[in-house]
């Protein structure tokens, strides 16, 4: 693939962002390897994706914290090597001079909208880019209220919410539609709703983009969703299954409001449920212990029967950093999603549910079957818009 | 599939045997379900196996304590419900009336060969059977000898030494040997060498016998191959695995013998290795602590690195019961097994080794791709020897 | 101590008093040896108190489940011995014969009030008892509300409000007082308010009897209030504290309700803020997992700092059955509340707080520290009223 | 306490030597607080010892890595604060410069013995110290052979030896002789035999020294000490405590080495069966993962027994680092044991049991106990030589 790829964050001075764009640079310099980033894997094979040197990051942002100053924070709590911010001292301030003002609440209008388009036009053309993707690595909202479920429900409802200046439409939707308009392929790295009421769904489809979602499979689901098809096939009665999530940071802070909290629980437990074939008792808690920073630690207790009824358990702990998990995988989805447009893709990519604890366009949750998809779709991409071999 | 099935234990008074028998009993009787069998679930479909209340149970042995009275052990114990070594007693007993003496020390000759292939014969005249499988479900043997690995190189050196009456060949290896001098396939649950020297392989090929191995994958290597995969396909670099295996029991006991452990340990390590793709430091140990008997408690330590070097860390118990974990696969096993030879497969049977830690015939250890190959395989057999669906 | 000494339970019928009443049989038949009981360990010494073979039991209850039908359904989960409630059918038979119908909603008045002291007399009486103790082991109830906290602020409130008939006096409370009436010391062994308003503590000030409280401290407290110290005396800074309880049975249905959870949250918060010196972070979860049942899985997360701020953490799992853990000490409050009681102690026994999360009459809370105090107090019940040996 | 007083590191280049270096040189800088120092808590109140900001190092070492160099290399691995060793880049240096070369294999006799206690002298003389303190921080070594232990018995055959140059005496043991000739008290902070034969024992005695040791009580020993006297004093029987240490660094370099990991675990097992009063089952495995540095992770299973012999089990893992659980302990044991010197105590000190896992002089080990003793022996040394108030 020739060109260069934009990435425009919405939350481009997240933790996320800011790990993805410090790594990035650290790569591009030589001074990372690739760990972490699924797409250069055998199998997957980049798919004909633009290399992750190929990539030029900007985005929107509410929070007036700089790029620089969140990769001096990151590299204090241990997320970033300690000497990283200081040799990518450059990359950062060219993405954060990229960074444009955010939709704040209240600002949720077509007015709203055309002004995200403008900046993602003017992003692309200002940097010479074949093609921009748009990832929400933002904060976790919560579900759609019930005015704002009827003003997406089609395309045509949202275009007059738009028009009268609806003010309960979700910030992540407002984005996705605006990317859309735009030609900008999207990717819902959170459990926002985003790009998923139906009236999205019908735009992207409308105007020939792909886009993929939601929730990035990074930490305790990443795991469920390796270890529940293991109780199926071995045919272990699953009886509870309990989880618990600490986590500090930026995140934790958001789902310390139980409103946000929906929507990560209801995007967590789902997969589960798929798997075993039968719902599963056990709560499901995400608490908020600043204390722990960008770091998570997940205790999961699962209860299950073995033959003649004899209980067993498996219990595991999960200690892991939620940005560093998250943001090698924003680089594979940014990539293989500007692919997909490129070989003319459109709509929900179902293949890219191996990232996602809510994939949208597909009931698969388990682990290995996601991947055998990916391998597959990513063969498809490989060879190109007509079959030829890419690159 | 018509007709009745023996399955014939090597070690027919253990734990797993007596579990696999009265489980059987109670699945019979209703009083059980089958929770832990694998060959009935979608997919397998039970592959146009014997049903397991087809099965007909027998073995050597060269501990005195009856089935029966194993059982009563098992349900004081927590193994077993503690009501059914009284319900299925009378089938209890009927095995027990099936059992005779094992092989033992120095006993490895020619002459003990034709012993155990006899009682094969015998079991199978008896009881009016359409075939019978052999289930080595004894104590594991150390790894072959020098001299051991020498005379079961090839089947002209084992017949040599077989009429010499060397003494060091395994117990397991002998039982193989008369098995496949009776027809009947065999099923190498232990990490023992019983089938898998050169000559054994040559013999079943030679009499047209399908045979599986080794190592029931039951407990902490099964979480393993559900684990690793997820590591190798998101990248995350694996820098070390320390396992800690606290067992009682009767195989607790042989596993203190450093010897027996060889066995076992590089049974369990290999697949790590293979999945990952590169050595991995940690520690394996297995331990004998009587006090827990049956049960089985399994603690590993997984320290990786993310994105930019990130360290994390997954810790996980498993505390589960071996024999209670082990059974139900015997049944599926000894049922395909027969199936396979039934339909005209013969050599190791590659397709099970989802069943087990070092599969015979296959470097494949990931979990859900053995099941994909074990639902494939099932297909065919249930397809039938010419291609017509069976029963 | 000569003579006889009754029990009687608040909740005669629930899990903790059968498995109090099935073990103090089968220790008297010699089925069962002492394991999990404080007072007769070198230290305590029995402190003089009536041996557990000398109690009788009696009591309350609401539910109809009887009590030999209650161990039943103990000895089906593994709480009990599968053969025990056979073995001691009689003496189960005896003391349900000795249980009343409990109070109900709505009967706190003072009528209830003399019925229950009227049904703590003729127990005394009609088994030659020189003394009663009452042990409340009922489930948790909420914390007062503001009505009853003005109706319980002192005793003549009290009195007014019982001749009233007020309707929302907590059930614990309305026994309490009936108890102190009847010349009976009490044990609060849940987090209910039972004996603790100061209306209580005064009548059994005035009455000069003794009373023990409250909570008893079985599982997760238990081992904060010996770990906690720990980290105190190593000066090592305790970030977070992460709490998650999972259980099932009665207890953990009554604790699903959130109001009833309020009581025990605080009961188990207060100790960690008190060894520690400081507010503690950390959630602390109580949830109702059914299929456990008795046996309770508690996880805690404990992050700290070490020297030059280096971050460490902690981690545990108990998994106890609180059924069993709570039974033996029954045993020991109800001797030692009667040895104090015969020796002339009156008010709350600060030195029982060995056995409570929330201690009444003290702020002790390191447990090494509540047992030197506990051996203290015992050698000077054993040394009898007037300083001689008692017996 | 006035004047100043010299520590001496036997291992001065190693972690724990560096990180005490650096970490009391960032206090006495203001850049770190006191965090893991026991000493100057409430309750031991300093007792008169010199302030941490009062200690002059040196030491001797036969590694070639200078001490900045280590303190970087301990900052890289998080061990130190990523900006400590530049901040106290001056004092290292310093330290640096009064390290002398090491006894090394072979260099055992009475000429090795006085140049040791000629570098001690000239330690103390060059600095103007009023006293120094020997620390033993060096790697662990095998328990005593039977030669070095006849040469130990007594001092009469050990100044023998000495003479005569035999050569296995151990390296602790030879730098604990020459530090008692030097007028210098001795902590043994490892399991090495150091102090403790009867010949060096009496030694100190001899020449009014007092002693302390061995082997520091920082991790997994700790938790051991904190948690058996829960069971003991709650009856709750023991029935297995299996214990795994995974850990990288020098230390577990050493300890890979099964004769050394003679000394450490036979240190480490006593103190459960010493508090729990009978032997406990269970392997105890120290294991060197390389990859893990010096941060540890130990595993503990614990399976008891409550009443009416229900199962129950407690896990624990603790992830700590040991270099920075160990340096606060050591500038305690050194400033406690100058001001034992100070006031006139000799012999082994007792009540620093409270430090080790094998307390010389002491038979207690549960970690409460200890505490109280501690508390009472500092408020002795507080009060002075004759009684009076120190300083």
């Amino acid at each position: 693939m020739s060109g260069r790829t934009g990435v425009w964050f919405i939350g481009a001075r997240g933790s996320v962002a800011t790990t993805t764009v410090a790594g990035a640079l650290a790569i591009g310099a030589g001074a990372a390897d690739r760990t972490g980033c699924v797409a250069d894997l055998p199998g997957p094979d980049a798919a004909g994706a633009p290399d992750i040197t190929d990539l030029v990051f900007g985005g929107h942002d509410v929070d007036g914290c700089t790029l620089p100053k969140r990769a001096e924070a990151l590299a204090q709590a241990g997320v970033l090597p300690a000497h990283l911010p200081a040799a990518v001292a450059e990359g950062l301030a060219a993405a954060e001079a990229r960074v444009r003002p955010g939709a704040t609440a209240g600002d949720a209008g077509r007015s709203a909208a055309d002004r995200i388009a403008a900046d993602l036009r003017a992003f692309r053309a200002d940097n010479g880019l074949d093609r921009v993707v748009v990832v929400d690595v933002s904060s976790t909202e919560p579900p759609l209220s019930e005015a704002a479920a009827r003003a997406t429900a089609t395309l045509p409802a949202l275009e007059a919410a738009l028009d009268a200046g609806t003010p309960d439409l979700p910030a992540s939707t407002l984005y996705a539609y605006a990317a859309f308009r735009a030609d900008c392929p999207f990717v819902a790295f959170t459990p926002s709703p985003g790009p998923r009421p139906p009236a999205l769904a019908a735009l992207a489809r409308d105007r020939g983009l792909p886009w993929a979602g939601s929730d990035g499979k990074t930490g305790e689901t990443l795991l469920k969703t390796a270890l529940a098809p293991m109780f199926a096939t071995r045919a272990l009665r699953v009886r509870s299954w309990s989880s618990v999530n600490l986590l500090g940071g930026g995140d934790g802070a958001t789902l310390a409001d139980p409103a946000a909290a929906d929507s990560k629980t209801a995007s967590k437990a789902q997969g589960l449920r798929r798997i075993l074939g039968h719902p599963v008792d056990g709560p499901l808690h995400i608490d908020y212990v600043p204390d722990l920073g960008d770091f998570k630690t997940a205790w999961d207790h699962v209860a299950f029967d073995g033959f003649l009824g004899t209980r067993m358990t498996l219990q595991f702990t999960w200690a892991g950093c939620d940005s560093a998990l998250a943001a090698p995988l924003v680089l594979d989805l940014a990539r293989l999603t500007a692919r997909a447009q490129e070989v003319g893709r459109s709509g929900a990519q179902a293949a890219l549910g191996f990232f996602f604890k809510d994939p949208a366009g597909s009931d698969e949750h388990r682990l290995a079957a996601q991947w055998d998809a990916l391998v597959a779709w990513c063969a498809e991409l490989g060879a190109g818009p007509d079959g030829e071999a890419a690159r």
